[in-house]
């Protein structure tokens, strides 16, 4: 602990998350200080790139390469970590919470892989481990579920959580891209990784469920628990179908209890556009909470960028700081309960969108009725589309009613397998 | 301060909500429990209503009709207080802060008119005053304010704070509906009252919006400083321009500061459909605030009903129970800067959307541009439709680009006394 009056804060990682946290500390000293009761203090930044560091104002005493310098360090209470990915984060972050230091991360994905461990080591040594900035920016989500909604049982969310993707998906919608054109522009805008893999296949999405869902269920729930399926199959025919048939295509992160049996899983659904979420809109975050008192709420903001990340990691110092500065050891009083379980993705129930090219022959509707009926399956409205003479070929539209995802699965290996069914060209499931 | 292990709680009304907490409370007592670290125990509630004892299956002693028997019992923590009004609302918290209870609300009357003094008597006695429930059901709004937002300067607060006014021109722009006709639609839902007036005529809103502004600004902002304007003047074919120009009419409550200079007003606006904001429709409510670092963030749920409103009040009583287990005094940090002034109406500076009812003839348009431009009013664009050529009338639309309101004021009163005007029909303020 350091000097009263004095909240020491070590810093690992000085890139752009790293050096815009630094840089507001400084700017409102002034305040923050009034409002954690105590003045803020940075002590030491863990920094390996020493380019970055020759291109920083700070006085360079200021920088480490060695995080034992940090670690070790009596007069440091918080350590803001926002190094990104999995090693040496997690590693960094145990042996800060051992060493009696709380905790800071914008670091989605150790905290999606680690959170019972970390939870369990901030308890054990009486600190806390906070993480708002990991998930939505700076839009508040992890407080809401640790105070304000903490009177209801939470029975789903709906998110969207990767602005990567919601840019995509808004272009393709709104000018009729094609996935690779609303891609290359996301990139070019710097919405979109030169490497783009974990935003559109759904795995930083992923993360970020992982980190709301154990939160909202006090559940153990792990990245690889959860389905996770990309946005890269959506053709532009597909938004045109959504549209005209009340939807928008938007790739959503659900989880859902229901009796301690949790459903996780992070695909591109057709959403009602009665629902406020559908109306969310390029790089901008939602998230979607339903409870048994509060009904149905929404935050909504941006889900990145420096200044946006560092208004949460902040608000997590500036807590952590007046609890310090009043003596309150305050450890997460969060417990997990291993009895809950994580439903198999083939026992979800919802119901299908299904694009199908098929011959253009009397008796195909027919053809795909038996087969979705022989696995139990429903059609509750049918859009036969665009026959084109020339290649005797018709695309066929259908949305189902709720069935069951093993069933579903079934009953398009029989489709497929039909002589007059070219290809299952899409399937998209529906939140409504 | 009650046993240890139970934190008291004292009821001060068993309307729908008293009774709603009360149900709830007692039905989740266990996760209460749990959840606060002691047991929460109903020791007294007030209800001068003898048919509302009669007809709860209580326990009869429980039920006090003197108000003494709750503010002199020294098991009492915490008081409830959801009367409702200012009198005796007022008084009855005061003296229970005095006392050295801690307070929570749902009362956005007395809590906007009375906030300073409250804040005062809660400092001044060691207890808080906790108030989530007055804005917004149960969507979490106080506490991003005093927790996720603290490291941001708050800019702007636009917000939909008004389910009975939402709904009702909801209706009126899908459906084209009459003012009247959605009002007693409304009405017959529930979604208004009988006497309507403190709804439709933005004075509900404003309370809100004082107790919003005084927190987000750290100002002294009371009901009588927010100017508002009703619904009841909107017309069927406003909702039409409107949309056609791409907005949507929305009852908005609006707070800005600029350098210490604070703007507040309730008042029908012009709202872009390229809003989220433009999308809560209903008996939804929505806030959406701007902050230096986090930018627009937007908080969206349902702003009524028992189960809403309790799972705000009961958010703040397992707060201040955590904190009275601990034993920690946490008393309000808040301090309202003196200095701070809210800017008359006068002074503020937007567009305008103009709807006029002139004499179809040559030259009508050259002498309304005069009389805006006299005033240094600057029009954007012109629609001018519907004459009608049995009555030689013709109705002119148009939209100002940002003017100031005593200017654009004056020029409508020169625009009235134009020979060719026959009325000005209706004029709305815009938010881009």
């Amino acid at each position: 602990m350091g000097k009263v009056g004095v909240i020491g804060i070590g810093i690992l990682g000085y890139g752009v998350i790293g050096s815009g946290v630094t840089d507001i500390l400084l700017k409102k000293a002034r305040a923050f200080s009034s409002q954690a009761g105590c003045r803020l203090e940075i002590i030491r930044i863990l920094e390996k790139d020493t380019s970055k560091i020759k291109a920083s104002k700070l006085d360079k005493s200021l920088f480490t390469q060695k995080v034992s310098d940090i670690l070790n360090d009596k007069k440091i209470d918080i350590v803001i970590e926002v190094l990104g990915g999995e090693h040496p984060a997690a590693e960094f972050i145990v042996k800060a919470l051992s060493k009696g230091k709380h905790v800071v991360t914008s670091n989605k994905e150790v905290m999606a892989k680690h959170f019972p461990e970390f939870l369990a080591a901030a308890q054990e040594n009486g600190v806390d481990i906070m993480y708002e900035a990991t998930v939505g920016g700076g839009i508040p989500l992890i407080a809401p579920f640790k105070q304000d909604l903490l009177a209801n049982n939470i029975s789903a969310l709906h998110c969207i959580i990767n602005g990567t993707t919601n840019y995509i998906l808004t272009r393709m919608s709104s000018e009729q891209l094609d996935f690779n054109t609303a891609l290359k522009q996301a990139q070019k805008l710097g919405y979109a990784e030169p490497d783009p893999r974990n935003d559109i296949e759904g795995i930083d999405a992923a993360y970020k469920l992982a980190i709301l869902a154990t939160l909202a269920f006090h559940a153990e729930i792990k990245p690889r628990d959860i389905y996770h399926e990309g946005i890269s199959r959506l053709a532009a025919c597909d938004f045109r179908y959504a549209n005209e048939l009340g939807y928008e295509i938007k790739l959503l992160a659900i989880a859902k209890e229901q009796k301690g049996s949790i459903e996780v899983r992070v695909h591109p659904v057709f959403l009602s556009q009665d629902l406020l979420l559908a109306s969310v809109d390029g790089v901008y975050n939602a998230v979607q909470i339903e409870g048994d008192l509060v009904g149905r709420v929404l935050f909504y903001g941006r889900g990145a960028g420096a200044a946006p990340t560092s208004s949460a990691i902040l608000a997590d110092v500036i807590d952590v700081a007046q609890r310090v500065k009043r003596g309150i050891s305050l450890t997460p009083t969060l417990h997990l309960d291993p009895r809950k379980r994580v439903k198999p993705m083939s026992e979800i129930k919802t119901r299908y969108y299904l694009r199908m090219n098929a011959v253009d022959r009397p008796g195909v509707l027919a053809k795909i009725s038996k087969a979705l009926a022989d696995e139990e399956v429903s059609i509750s409205s049918v859009i036969q589309k665009e026959s084109d003479l020339s290649k005797k070929a018709a695309e066929i539209v259908l949305m189902t009613y709720p069935a069951n995802e093993r069933a579903m699965q079934k009953a398009m290996a029989r489709i497929s397998r039909l002589d007059v069914i070219k290809e299952i060209s899409n399937f998209i499931r529906v939140e409504d």
